[in-house]
């Protein structure tokens, strides 16, 4: 299909590149989910990679989505336990092809509920990462007791220095204040202790490069996970493998405390007569904590824009990863992050910082 | 006062030694709290470590507790902010005396609420880690959907290595034989997934050395932090940095999603008709969830029983952390440590696996 068909078929300018083939129950949930996003954001165009035998009987139920969107045939899909080292050799996959899009200038985002391993290893060799920042970083927008906040890395860097942290701390930053539209965002590091000697030694480097950056970041020190939920800092910052572990912490006793509740109430007749009452309370505090609702993980540091969904969520829950790219999109996220990282040399300030305790 | 004098004071052969002056509220939270130990425990008799000025002011509003308590007078404490290389030269303080009073066989456990890093620096110098035990572990158990776990490290040690990681995983074996009444746990590794491939290279290598440890154990590989609170794994190993970091992840959440519920009753007039039949089950809900009767974590690897409670509990959770200790006494869980370990050789067995892999 040539370049030049594409442009007239997807003639909106705002056009986000979907792998129709990740996540558990692909490619129904995909497209489910594409027919609730496409009705929120009449202004974006689909490009849907995938198996056409599979795609098509599916989409073809959704007549108002199959208008937006574009299916691209491919044969090959990235499967949940493929390394990283040969999903990136493959470029014949929907995952591969989805985000080779972005590169090419055919859509803006990319959005996959597949192995996050191979999308941050694909996007990193694909679309690349932007000048003077070292690592990507994957972030979501999480839940507290009276709004929400950025938090990063999530598990793209199982590793990270002090510099690696110091430049999430900058990202997370910026995003803070265009999604959560915050002036100056509280930054924090996570931390099992808010005394400064604590915990691990890249972490208080990292500290101390944030606090010389001239970035003019509103740095509070550390924060402990137990601290997280209270809203007194808007951007948390952690090395993947310490991020995904609290994310995983915070998700995995939501379900336990809600399936408690279910168990309780249903072994007590009493509860269940006050249940009317207590319905809408019980949804409003599901519907805080519901997980679809902060589905769609941002791997910000690239030039463009991965979007990651979970695996297992439903239909709902890949609508609202699409709407976050459709967000983030309209607000230029990626150039702002560019341009503003331009004027900030972290290297030179963590030599300068290394120097200086010597 | 001589040693002849105390073991006639302290007839009972079960002593717990307290640091009377550690934790937020000291000491009268500790001292109310052993009023409510002392009830449970009428075995029990308690040498309290503290200033007498303030303690026996208030010990002598518990005639009861005063008869089975023998206060030792010191004028130091160690404070929050005092850092483990300052406490170990300060013998005089009440947590130094009280561990030492283990160590010199006056009491069988010392119960403190102070500076966890003090804890157990001075418990580490004083009473030495066991042999064949490189590194002793904090140790919890945590409630998850249908009966409990048993966690570590929680915080004594924030790098490990491989061997670290296996010596936890067999102390923890043990731990959960012996308080859960398991015949033989099934012992998982934290990681931020469960495929082999995933996480840091010593989780991985601790994998290894698990498998071949000839210990019996039921080692069933990795588990996600969503996954703690399903039940599956009896005994979860991890760093000291991964566990503190998981376990205040778990607290924090808790608390959100309990205080979402009344935030949200509060606001909703219907939900107040309901609220007296829902009592009985939001009452057990808070009762499984609440760390109060999950306070008193242990330290396990040394020669002797330390046991560390909440700084910011009240008496009823400095109770429990009491009861949690005079029971690892009555099971002579220090000898079974000792005893069972003293058969492993993890140090050469990781050496034969290193020698095999390459």
């Amino acid at each position: 299909m040539s370049h030049i068909y594409m442009e007239q078929v997807l003639s909106s300018n705002l056009v986000i590149s979907i792998d129709a083939m990740g996540g558990d129950n692909s490619p129904r949930v995909v497209i489910e989910g594409l027919a609730i996003a496409a009705k929120k954001n009449p202004d974006v165009r689909f490009l849907l990679f995938g198996d056409e035998a599979k795609v098509m009987p599916i989409l073809t139920q959704f007549p108002a989505l199959q208008k937006v969107c574009e299916v691209r045939h491919c044969t090959e899909m990235v499967h949940n336990e493929d390394k990283p080292s040969q999903v990136i050799r493959n470029k014949n996959t929907s995952m591969y092809m989805a985000i080779d899009a972005v590169r090419k200038g055919e859509a803006q985002a990319i959005v996959s509920a597949g192995n996050t391993g191979a999308l941050m290893a694909i996007s990193k060799i694909v679309l690349r990462t932007i000048t003077k920042i070292h690592r990507p970083a994957i972030v979501s927008i999480m839940p507290h007791r009276n709004g929400k906040y950025v938090m990063l890395d999530l598990g793209a860097n199982t590793e990270c220095d002090a510099i690696n942290l110091a430049e999430f701390a900058l990202m997370g930053d910026i995003l803070a204040r265009h999604t959560l539209n915050l002036e100056k965002p509280r930054v924090a590091l996570l931390n099992i202790g808010a005394e400064e000697m604590k915990g691990k030694e890249e972490i208080r480097q990292a500290a101390k490069i944030i606090k010389h950056s001239h970035m003019n970041i509103d740095f509070i020190g550390y924060i402990e996970p137990h601290e997280m939920s209270n809203g007194v800092a808007d951007v948390i910052v952690a090395d993947g493998f310490t991020g995904n572990i609290a994310l995983k912490s915070v998700e995995g006793t939501a379900k336990l405390v809600v399936r408690l509740l279910k168990d309780s109430i249903k072994h007590s007749i009493l509860a269940k007569f006050g249940l009317p009452f207590m319905l809408g309370v019980m949804l409003r505090v599901k519907k805080t904590m519901d997980p679809r609702l902060y589905n769609g993980a941002m791997m910000v540091g690239l030039n463009g824009l991965t979007v990651k969904s979970h695996g297992g969520t439903d239909a709902l829950g890949f609508s609202v990863a699409v709407n976050n790219a459709a967000n983030l999109v309209r607000q230029n996220f990626v150039a702002t992050i560019k341009s503003e990282i331009e004027n900030v040399d972290l290297d030179e300030l963590s030599q300068e910082i290394l120097y200086d305790m010597y």
